[in-house]
């Protein structure tokens, strides 16, 4: 066999796992270089004692996906994605959609664990790196990417790399104000910021407000009980024609098309990837983005930056964009060796 | 002589030219490696026939001052800050406070009559360069410059580098939108652009605004014509105890600081460093901009990000930043030979 194809064959071997920390659950997969996903699994990120006792579930309930791509030695590392991971520090802090408080310092645990190194960033950049690796940012150097599901996160790439800030915690867009003294945000307490409007919880409160103010108008939605009202019930109602829900995704539009408009002045991204279940109303929110974007854009940014939708599936994008860093990561030279014997007899072996 | 040491000799005779286009005076100077600038000199950037007569006058006026370093080949380039510029095409595009309209390939032009490489970007990406270069930015690898003159411009560094975005224009912080509906603007036509309130002109309605509204109050700057009251007027009132001239810098504080909570929850940045004739206030200024970034950030950003002014003068800001860039140019290898057979046969005289 030749010097680069042994090569080649030995990248093709190399593994990376990726983990989706979310509020509820964390979702997992093998993934190659190419980027493709296998063994997916998915474990619950509630009801533990404490990280140890998830980190210790994490490790079993991985072993058939380790075993089934030959060991833990074809493993070049785990990489993972949190809200509030810190890329820096590799530690979870103060996430209030996890059960775990303070600080976790979860990349040591998993690299003491599995005796792989572990790479953490927040779960939005995780995708943000899916979308830019494998995803609609292909090839991009300069984009954001904004989710928009029970929350609102945001990525942002720009000179082809991450924006972590001097601490990690960039790309908090969600929680800038773009209606000062407007609507309380129900977690931090600051008024008007974008998540409070654009998220699928700030879908529904418009939509409760709405009805409320329109006491005689018609609308599908008052056949709602008031805390049953969701985003995909607006949504739903909208697309049978409804007024009032259609003025929800035209409002939440409007307010998402101005944030948007002060992002590009800020980082003139290529395009911006919108990403999550909100996305899921389509043109029903795209067009009234575009149209508040562009009128609120300097006219040199005007008619330039794409606005899409991520290409990736919604778990697909952050455990892709986690595997992704590891095949970032400078492995510690003592573990490599010892994984390159291993491999060398294993494939010997195969000979 | 050792060779390192002839190397470190033609280094230190190694000069860049730095050229800071503002609206209506062009300042340059010649910049050595340490940040040293000599032979400034300006000349006015209005009242030409056309961007080339500007040119002309440019390379008349330089002369001297190339000359005393020992001739064109011992410069390695020029650098150019100024509105509107375009690092990626070396043009000028729309610039609303310069005379030439259109489209200025400004770049090309001096690279044409000086023969030397030529890098040009925006007047205030320039400031930041030259702030993280030798002011106090240094060493940083992620703040925010925003300049508060005339009006208000912004550069941003991630990741150790500049942010241009995908079409070079990224940092436009002045025309994010602060007040959805707010303060007419008078050039751009937005309602509510940071630079409306926050702008030495901004300054100035804000005052003139509150002066109109408590028509039997007291103030300093009742005494003033209207069209006379100038953000410096304002300051001189405040520092005297005008209650009315106080509040303007309060509010014009409150506006900045919510801004610029915006802006650290975007990229997160060591430091954020004002800059530009405004910044005279000092603590009128500083005191209501932090109070108001603190209570507007998030917890994890708060009480970590340096607010701090300019280390610089004003103009020697743009022109360290922009002789900056000619030390990452890529000069053209002949051009760089040809400079090189001079440089030989002047040293072999000087011996």
């Amino acid at each position: 066999m030749a010097k680069s194809e042994s090569k080649e064959v030995e990248i093709l071997k190399e593994y990376a796992i990726g983990i989706d920390v979310g509020g509820t659950g964390t979702k997992f997969g093998v993934v190659n270089h190419r980027g493709d996903i296998s063994n997916r699994g998915e474990i619950t990120s509630t009801g533990y004692k404490d990280i140890n006792e998830f980190i210790d579930e994490l490790y079993k309930q991985l072993q058939p996906a380790i075993k089934s791509v030959g060991g833990i030695e074809f493993i070049k590392g785990m990489g993972v994605g949190a809200p509030n991971g810190n890329y820096y520090n590799g530690t979870i802090e103060y996430a209030p959609n996890l059960e775990w408080k303070g600080i976790i310092p979860i990349a040591k645990l998993i690299t003491d664990k599995f005796n792989k190194p572990c790479t953490l960033t927040n779960d939005a950049n995780a995708a943000a790196i899916g979308e830019m690796m494998y995803g609609a940012a292909r090839g991009m150097k300069d984009f954001i990417m904004i989710t928009l599901g029970t929350g609102v996160g945001s990525g942002i790439v720009a000179n082809g790399h991450l924006i972590y800030g001097h601490d990690g915690f960039a790309g908090e867009l969600g929680h800038t104000i773009i209606r000062p003294g407007g609507r309380l945000h129900w977690g931090t307490g600051a008024r008007g910021s974008l998540e409070t409007y654009t998220s699928a919880t700030g879908i529904s409160i418009t939509a409760k407000e709405i009805i409320d103010e329109r006491v005689g108008e018609e609308t599908l939605l008052r056949d709602i009980q008031h805390e049953k009202i969701t985003s995909k019930r607006v949504y739903e109602a909208a697309v049978k024609g409804d007024k009032i829900a259609n003025e929800v995704f035209q409002f939440t539009g409007k307010i998402l098309g101005e944030a948007l408009a002060n992002f590009v002045m800020f980082s003139s991204p290529e395009a911006i990837v919108l990403f999550g279940g909100v996305c899921k109303a389509g043109k029903l929110l795209l067009d009234p983005v575009k149209e508040n974007m562009e009128k609120n854009l300097l006219p040199i940014f005007q008619n330039k930056v794409k606005l899409i939708f991520s290409e990736l599936k919604e778990s697909d994008a952050a455990i892709l964009g986690a595997s992704a860093l590891v095949w970032e990561t400078k492995t510690d030279a003592k573990t490599e060796s010892e994984d390159y014997e291993l491999k060398k007899k294993k494939a010997m072996k195969k000979i």
